[in-house]
């Protein structure tokens, strides 16, 4: 590395919710990154952090608020010296703009993301049906993103929300045989066809680890791809107010 | 958790020598911890720095002294949490004591803890093929560990090193198909059985990507599975120097 270049930011991942899906996220990070040797990768700092409060138990009352654990696990990754974080658990977004003002880099938001990523790779689709936990469900986080651009979310029944979305990704994240929850999320995807979906969301992180494109008649959307590949511009992005920071590799080692 | 129940260590991973070889050594983390939910998981950071200089050209006297980028990725680690740390990267233990007299927490060291494995598991075996990197065979760290327990290492051929065994690592390192790679183990493998291996140790953490147990009518010994389960006992082993430390759960987040 010439020592004028201004170096890549340093990538911040507050994982461990699960930890199955954080491992799937740093792959996405690999695979998102332009390289040809160990070099041309990005920094990255991962706290795999599997301790954090339910996410849907708080957002449903039944649990403790995972707030103070996910601010704790973001100043560690700071203290590291991650330049900006990114949360691959869905669910834990609730609490995203608590975190954000509670730290002094920005994160960036995963469904956004998939917002913009959806603008532009599936411009004519506007009925999306969603697969993610009841935590997610209650708080209306993807709603909140999407219906302001026009598009429409669709959800399970209660029913099918608990015997199959919820019981396939408590199932992944014990880390027993996938072909169970994949039978699951498959029986709640075609209940989303049938109601008028033209996309599935893979809206909980455990989700893309048992339902990839190509597995439904649909397009699979990916807001872990959506977020690694955003991650990865956005640590090759030297902005303005990065512009004065050259490339300090033998100071941060 | 409960208030007096020791916590487990933070296991520190100093890792992207290369990212691919980092990733599989998280999962397999994951695979050896026993678990049902996420919060039986472990606390796992890891820094993947592929800005870390080439090993294997500073054992050969061609290239910069990793040593210094180690120890800041070290500190990176200890000042987020870390309790003690382990190298995804073989080559890198070229410089273990190096980094081990300058930092202030224990480090797992891969090749012991796979000499302890086999001593368990292959007790039988006496010769072993090693396939790993330039910079290992030129170390002779491997044997360092092996031949005072009386056990044989066996090496390839400087040419075959060269055109199939390093050729291997530097295409998995650059994120390729892995075919032309897997092709490459297998020609450096049956050399070395034809020379008399009872078993091929994977000694590279890039090889065990392309070599796995069952591909060669031998055992495939991975290192970097033993040091996941070494990770994950030492993670889990509250031992008397830890015994007062309790669950500080709320402090560590």
């Amino acid at each position: 590395m010439s020592p004028v270049e201004i170096e890549a930011r340093v990538i911040g991942v507050l994982g461990g919710m699960g930890p199955a899906a954080t491992a799937d996220f740093y792959q996405k990070l690999i695979q998102a990154t332009p390289a040809k040797t160990d070099q041309d990768h990005l920094k990255v700092l991962i706290y795999s952090n599997p301790h954090i409060p339910d996410r849907t138990a708080a957002i449903r009352g039944e649990g403790p608020d995972p707030l103070p654990a996910l601010v704790a696990s973001a100043e560690a990754l700071i203290r590291a010296g991650a330049d900006f974080l990114t949360i691959p658990c869905v669910t834990a977004h609730h609490f995203f703009e608590g975190l954000q003002a509670a730290v002094s880099v920005p994160i960036l938001h995963l469904i956004r993301e998939t917002v913009a990523a959806l603008g532009v790779e599936h411009p004519a689709l506007r009925c999306f049906g969603l697969l993610a936990t009841s935590g997610t469900l209650q708080s209306r986080m993807f709603e909140a993103k999407f219906q302001p651009q026009g598009l429409t979310i669709l959800t399970c029944e209660p029913s099918v929300q608990d015997t199959r979305v919820m019981e396939a990704i408590y199932a992944v994240k014990k880390g027993e045989s996938l072909d169970g929850p994949r039978h699951l999320v498959r029986e709640a995807a075609t209940h989303l066809l049938d109601r008028g979906a033209e996309a599935i969301i893979a809206g909980c992180t455990e989700i893309p680890l048992i339902l990839r494109e190509g597995d439904l008649p649909v397009p699979v959307i990916d807001p872990t791809w959506n977020l690694a590949r955003a991650a990865v511009r956005y640590a090759l992005a030297a902005g303005p107010h990065f512009g004065a920071r050259r490339s300090c590799y033998k100071d941060r080692g």
